[in-house]
């Protein structure tokens, strides 16, 4: 087989609650695929690291590739929250390839979701993004993180719940259906809700998002 | 000396900056204090323990108190991020005194600030508290954290700056002279920003506080 043709190729997909890895070749695509644990890199960037490895360990495995072909493959990952170049250098300097970019989940999401074609995607769930693909330039809005963004995410919709309780709390708003049923939730405890928020991730707070829980408010 | 009236008290407070340490009895009022470091229960709490021990030792040492009278003696910590029983009782198990109380910081700040007397209090910082004593029934509002509270702090308006920036980069909002001037402390770079957001403390976001940074707008 010509080397330069059969070089490995794999594409990461990293998140909170696990990775997928694909492996392949130019000429014969995608030979395998593999899962693995989580790899959000702002929450836990060794741990992310580690089932990153693991998961491209098996999906060559799953291929019939040997670990050698590595140092020859080319790689992207796309993990939530790889944001700083430091990071992704970090990342990047632990993977055996010749060739590896690291971006956040962001890129390979809209890749993945234009698949080279011009359209409109509108992304909602913990997090929100919405972007455009117009004669394959890529433009996006949101989807920075749930501290500063992500605004009508499921995130920010849970959090933002919580807030509203507690504002019925100290009686700087009226309760309604939703905040007393949720408050009820948490034992009508204020510093359970506290409590809650103080290591709540952005998916746990999207498991509050309003309209999962009462539509009528 | 009467041994019940003699009993070591043991005041507390701990912050994300440091932890302050009183020592005394009734009769003869506070005998000694001691400053210790950063004692917030959310951010580490073995690491607020570890320095509370410190300075509690440090503070009996001035007194001229010897270690075995804490077994009888009463403590109240008053410890930023104390919310859930679970640590609380943790702390309190870790501590050699007869009875310690541990709450946040809300309930000795609500006291300290009163003194006994009634008023109003309305403190602005890095968190927000306004709270009344009347009759001595204390009634507090807000001060119950960033994540879902303390709307107006300097915390709670350094990131919602930042969360204005980024509206401003994707085109959502006008650029003003703060936003400009706040971006460029990043190098105008996003990515920065969000980087920032992934590990600010309240403390950190505080720094931002439009007010401290350009007064026109």
């Amino acid at each position: 087989m010509d080397e330069l043709q059969s070089n490995v190729i794999i594409g990461v997909d990293g998140g909170g609650t696990g990775c997928r890895v694909a492996i392949g070749t130019v000429e014969a695509g995608v030979l395998a695929q593999a899962e693995g644990g989580r790899a959000n890199v702002t929450t836990d960037i060794d741990c992310a690291i580690t089932n990153v490895i693991a998961a491209i360990d098996a999906a060559a495995k799953n291929a019939g590739i040997a670990p050698s072909a590595f140092a020859s493959g080319t790689a992207h990952l796309g993990l939530a929250g790889a944001i700083t170049a430091t990071q992704r250098s970090r990342i990047a300097g632990a993977l055996p390839f010749a060739q590896v970019t690291v971006t956040d989940d962001r890129a390979t999401t809209l890749a993945g979701a234009f698949a080279g074609q011009e359209g409109y995607l509108l992304a909602v769930g913990t997090c929100t993004i919405v972007a455009t693909n117009k004669g394959g330039a890529v433009r996006s809005v949101g989807g920075w993180g749930l501290q500063i963004s992500d605004q009508g995410s499921g995130a920010w919709l849970g959090r933002a719940a919580l807030e509203h309780v507690l504002l019925c709390y100290d009686g700087l708003a009226e309760w309604s259906e939703l905040s007393v049923t949720l408050f009820a939730q948490y034992g009508n405890d204020p510093s359970a809700v506290v409590g809650f928020a103080t290591t709540a991730t952005p998916g746990d707070y999207g498991t509050l998002a309003p309209c999962g829980h009462c539509g009528r408010d």
